[in-house]
């Protein structure tokens, strides 16, 4: 089979980190960027998969950055001002990577703001510091210094990452389906679209189903992605966009006391913190408001402001259900009250069956709520590309169209996915995202209860996020 | 292989409902008690195991007992003043049924104080009437109305019931490892008991481990015992006794307004309300708050009162884990607010691995907190009798326990567990529980948290109960 190929990328192509996420975009770079074989290096401790890397004639240089010697590793990789790193890592901080291939003139993209070790963990840093917020701004402020500078993308997966285009595509539709003109250019004009059509909120609304033949192990914290990943940012505080409509913070709910003041804040975990939500597979479902960094730049970007005053903005959080394994780890690991000591993340061989629907729920405006997203089944994924299940596919195939916008955009400084071409990035990225849907919904979070039981309830306007909220 | 006989039961012999746990008390009772064969009957409205009654040369009434008919249906089944009634049915209402047997002449036996129809859903009374506080207030109204009338036990299977015989086993073996002398012989012994050892409250810890090689059809609720027990008592309100070391109520937590209110209610559905626990396989884990007739017995048997006065109490309450698939079950029907449309029970030949570990764990006291209990595997269960799970052999072998000390003790009128022989009923159970085992720990729930949130905590005494509960 040959496949289109999008791009070229010229000079050394370095990807740090090769879990899960970086093994899955391996074959995606193959198929679709054009880049000399001899300057791709991956740089990863682990020597499990340097037999992979060797069989790909791709150099492996294992090692672990650190903030010892990341600087120095690479500048030695990059010596001519050209090049790009795909961050695919956990435990190296993305600011500090960002910052330096502004300094060697080379292109850059990552999935999230990762710290150095000590961020997500045993921190000193009260809870409203350890959340994504002062991340974020802390990364919007450096973008500041490098207008023009060599593309930066961050937070570029599938969340963050694809559900902001797939967000656009979706208001495109409702636009069509609703009578409202829109052909929106700017950020200006995608916020007062999102206002025009009325759109309160918006969910990351995730329902992962693949399971596997084996039970879960007890004592094994089990995830169709990185354990590490999930446990990291499901211990942060819950955190979200919060929308100009909302009457009321939730309980243990706080607002960031400095900067624009787009997201609140909530003192639990994510990963325990749940709220009703709705997928196409099932309808309402719980899902988990895990901090994420879309839940800050969507409703960033869609503020409409008047003057200093925002004028509107919607509610934006993640409301995500992982794989049936992840939801029994993630009890064990609240009820022992401590991380869990083995991991193990489901291949692609080992699933019998799932898939993962990921995309944009959409509610309060005229047609009530809208699901918008990618559904796409293990045996699509198996299919389609090796080394991944359906979550990871979901994830590289969005890493790839970012790397094709980055080559084609190669002097934009620094971006998140709300700010890039969404019609180019989904182009290159849609066949790999089985099939995406559409789907209206008359469901509210008002509906639905076994028996009456005591709530914070606001019977006046269901998109109150009080009324999603299930603590 | 030969079985001792324990006790014989003269005239009719019915049972009420023939669910997982009516087959699995069946063999029991063909193994261990003496009774004349053509005079069993089955009143079971199901025809689906008519076959295995016929089998057993059992009558099989297939018919649904309602209030039009069952005064009539027991009437003509009990002509001569004697006989005995093993109620295992759901949707039966027991009082009407126990008020019956004595005007009869006959015994009783049933594992909960089951309502008509209309109680558990979509009933119009108040939450604090939905609890099982009434009920058992009412049982016991009426009991006092037939002293020395035919034995007649209230909520007798694994717990309610085992587990006030496994309490009094802890109590007298945590005497003994304290060196404080007990022969404790009334009520007013053991509460006195109780409270000299410094017991500060009992959880009925619980952990199912039981799992299948077939992973949970999304859209159906799998337990391994009667999906529709759990969901009905799931869904009342979140009940406990309530000790008197307690300082404070928890958030949505009521006294009741009459009786001698050992007890508070929350208004929340107990399988959506999840306290820190502890058992041997796990240690900490999260149990479910649900209501069982065991949280209310306990804490008014082990009441020490000065003259009006409640001078001591243990706290007591469930602390459920269920199996793997249940607390899937359970996520996904809380998170659809809505009852599930399909319902499979977890068979003994189709459970690959796992067990039931079910017992007291007492704390409060000199050594800090005791698990005492019966660890049965699946494995265990499935060489000890045939038709059951580890979880029901917990149950039906606790009910045959039960009918024995009743064919031994005919006219005690209305008991509870409590108050029953706990040696002579364990002498029986015994060689269908696994093993009997103490665990000592130092575990409190103030222990362990993955980083640290909002949370009502209470650090100048780790047994309160405020400490207990996640929500």
């Amino acid at each position: 089979m040959t496949y289109k190929t999008h791009a070229r990328i010229d000079g050394p192509l370095v990807m740090i980190g090769f879990g899960s996420i970086g093994r899955g975009t391996l074959p995606l770079i193959l198929r679709h960027i054009d880049f000399d074989r001899d300057q791709f290096t991956v740089i990863e401790p682990s020597s499990e998969y340097a037999g992979l890397l060797a069989e790909h004639g791709i150099k492996h240089l294992q090692l672990a950055l650190t903030e010892a010697n990341f600087a120095e590793t690479l500048r030695s990789l990059f010596p001519n001002g050209q090049g790009f790193v795909v961050n695919l890592s956990v435990d190296v901080d993305s600011i500090e990577l960002m910052k330096l291939c502004q300094t060697l003139g080379v292109q850059y993209i990552d999935t999230v703001v990762e710290p150095w070790p000590g961020f997500y963990f045993n921190s000193p840093l009260p809870n409203a510091e350890r959340t994504n917020y002062p991340l974020r701004e802390k990364v919007r402020a450096l973008g500041k210094s490098y207008p023009g500078g060599p593309t930066a993308v961050s937070c570029c997966g599938a969340n963050p990452g694809m559900v902001s285009w797939l967000l656009k595509e979706a208001l495109l539709r409702l636009a069509a389906d609703t009578g409202v003109k829109a052909d929106p250019k700017t950020q200006a004009d995608w916020a007062l679209l999102a206002m025009t059509l009325g759109v309160n909120g918006v969910h990351i609304a995730e329902r992962d189903t693949q399971v596997s033949a084996r039970p879960k192990p007890q004592g094994t914290f089990v995830n169709s992605w990185s354990v590490d990943g999930l446990l990291s940012e499901g211990y942060q505080p819950a955190e979200l966009g919060w929308g100009t409509h909302e009457k009321k913070l939730p309980p243990n709910g706080h607002k960031f006391k400095s900067g624009p003041g787009y997201a609140i804040w909530i003192d639990r975990p994510g990963a325990d913190t749940r709220v009703r939500s709705w997928c196409p597979d099932v309808g309402p479902q719980f899902g988990l408001v895990v901090t994420h960094n879309e839940s800050l730049s969507i409703p960033d970007y869609y503020t409409v402001w008047d003057g200093p005053r925002a004028l509107y903005r919607p509610t934006c959080h993640y409301a995500y259900h992982p794989c049936p394994d992840a939801i029994l780890s993630l009890h064990e690991t609240n009820g022992a009250g401590k991380l869990p000591e083995n991991k193990h993340i489901l291949t692609a061989d080992e699933i019998t069956e799932g898939g993962d629907d990921l995309g944009v729920f959409i509610y309060g405006h005229a047609k009530g709520a809208m699901w918008y997203g990618s559904r796409l089944t293990i045996a699509e994924a198996r299919a389609l590309a090796p080394y991944q299940n359906a979550t990871g596919m979901q994830v590289t195939s969005a890493v790839l169209a970012a790397m094709v916008w980055v080559a084609e955009n190669p002097r934009m400084g620094f971006v998140e996915a709300d700010e890039m071409d969404h019609a180019r990035c989904l182009e290159v990225q849609r066949p790999y995202l089985g099939r995406i849907e559409c789907h209206y919904t008359d469901w509210t979070p008002l509906q639905n209860r076994i028996n009456r039981f005591a709530e914070d309830r606001d019977d006046s306007d269901p998109w109150q996020f009080t009324n999603f909220l299930a603590v």
